[in-house]
């Protein structure tokens, strides 16, 4: 096993596999309201990013934004819903509190037939709720209070779970707060002791400037088979505005690069190979929160299941299209079936 | 002013009304998940009907059903959720406990401008919650754990809010509990000294089983000016299979009777008229919850702003038209553009 840029690895490992894949992320509950540009601007929120907000900043902003609807999301569990509902045996590691929201978000999980148990917590810090506030082109805008989520310890978890899983999907979202942080790095190691595939995804451009040296080491250091990013990220991760230029400095660092590119489709970069597929079409875009979530879902789900990198990427693009066609960054269709009638598979 | 049936009072009343609707309503948040016939057979659940149930119930339908949508509910905070959109001034009175779901009905029902100003209870008994199980066919099937609501009690009645406004409104849900339905009673005497009208929906042919003798009485002692019902209600109050026999029974003790009748439109007679309006077509029914609440809310927005009995009709189809394209019970799209575009108001 070598830890070299894109070294295939051997898989041999010293379980059998028994899940296809664990993902470790912030347990959050969404709370998504309407709203409009003028909203936006009048509390200095910069559209499509996710902005970290302490408690009493979320309460301002609960109070001032429209009804919500209140939905399990959080990214990596976000991903894990789309695969469960194509067939994969998936697990989750994230922290709720033991309050109602906690309750709504464990419920969620099991309903689809993942397996979680990471314990509450009963600390006091409720569950993470992030604010999605969509406006009218469908752009969403999120401000997240990581509550309970954010002191996920090391303890949380399983070696032999994430042991079990040919994937280990970690978001880069969970390196925000510091205790996720160390968890995520050990569960690296762990993940790659046992001949696993790393799977990560960047999440969002904010998130990339604060944590930029930490990504380019796990990247550098070839810890990273599977890179998930959109175009304003891997530009952001390179620092750079030119967009080949900033996939060509990447895309020999992991073993698969996707970036997704909204309405252009999506391209895949493997052994020097690049792919393309179009975006899905969708009769109206409401809401692309969980665009992203999803299109790994597609393309993990593909890529597990021996399909092809292009047909991997078809997956990715008509699962992201069901989830920006309605509120909520969970499928609502029967992806299966979706996949059925669209793919023929 | 008279009492007698279908008397029209002479609106003289001591203060100015400020409010146009004041509603009073068990206050519930929704979670709604989609669901299929089988799970319905095997928890004996009566598709269409609206069953209470209890915490340990309540727990093991939740545990098994799918992953949820949270939304705020209850039948006449969806009316007046729709009727603020459609900018009635509005007030609500319904009991929620001081926890997270608690917060969440406070919120949403306060961000659509409505006055609400109920106590929230801190007995430890949680908010209400309505368990929905959405079938492919549209239809819902609700198991509602009263919690907080069932103990509102006739303190948080304020009489002059309900002096304040110009129609009071009812659901005939409250009932069920002992404490809410003293309250109504007061209500009623409340609204009725001040000159106000006072508009009821039967809300469902499992409720109005339990409570016919209360529900006529009110209707046979001319306390109820409005009156909402749908097709299969009527007919439960009147013990008839025969829809005109029900309808003629009841028309003439109440003001206006509203008669909804799914893809078949609504009727309403008023002083022996008879009017109908054609269902509003929607190019798919997702889930019909508050289809009623919103045909009524509608209607009573007409009805309100000195529209025709035929031109309230077709508002109350428009609002039913639109919550019944998407998962949860209150208006996602703006009402108020709606109106103009479909009937030019």
């Amino acid at each position: 096993m070598s830890d070299e840029y894109g070294s295939k690895r051997t898989g041999v490992s010293v379980t059998q596999a028994t899940l296809d894949i664990v993902g470790i992320g912030n347990a959050i509950v969404d709370v998504i309201a309407q709203s409009d540009d003028a909203f936006l601007a009048s509390h200095a929120l910069s559209k499509g990013a996710m902005q970290l907000v302490d408690a009493e900043t979320a309460e301002l902003i609960y109070g001032e934004m429209g009804p919500g609807l209140e939905v399990s999301g959080g990214s990596a569990a976000n991903t894990l819903a789309g695969m469960a509902a194509l067939g994969m045996k998936c697990g989750f590691i994230g922290q709720v509190c033991d309050d109602q929201l906690g309750a709504v978000f464990a419920h969620d999980i099991r309903a689809l037939g993942i397996h979680y148990a990471t314990p509450a917590s009963n600390g006091g810090v409720p569950t993470a709720r992030c604010l999605i506030l969509v406006t009218p082109d469908a752009q969403r805008t999120m401000n997240t209070f990581l509550g309970a989520s954010q002191f996920l310890p090391a303890s949380a978890l399983d070696p032999q779970l994430i042991a079990s899983a040919r994937v280990l999907y970690l978001e880069g979202y969970l390196w925000d707060p510091e205790e996720p942080r160390k968890a995520m790095r050990s569960a690296i190691d762990m993940a790659r002791n046992a001949g696993r595939e790393v799977a990560f995804t960047l999440s969002d451009n904010f998130c990339i400037a604060r944590h930029r040296d930490d990504f380019m080491a796990l990247i550098d250091n070839g810890k990273i088979d599977i890179l998930f990013a959109n175009e304003g990220e891997i530009k952001s991760l390179n620092e750079t505005d030119n967009f080949e230029a900033a996939v060509a400095a990447t895309a020999g660092k992991v073993g698969t690069l996707i970036v997704t590119r909204s309405e252009k489709g999506a391209i895949a970069i493997q052994k020097g190979m690049r792919y393309e597929v179009a975006a899905e079409p969708v009769p109206q875009v409401v809401d692309t929160t969980g665009a992203g979530d999803l299109f790994a879902a597609g393309f993990l789900a593909g890529h597990l299941s021996g399909q092809t990198v292009e047909e991997s990427l078809s997956m990715g693009a008509v699962a992201a299209a069901e989830v920006i066609s309605h509120y909520g960054a969970r499928p609502e269709a029967d992806l299966k079936q979706l996949m059925a009638k669209r793919l023929g598979k």
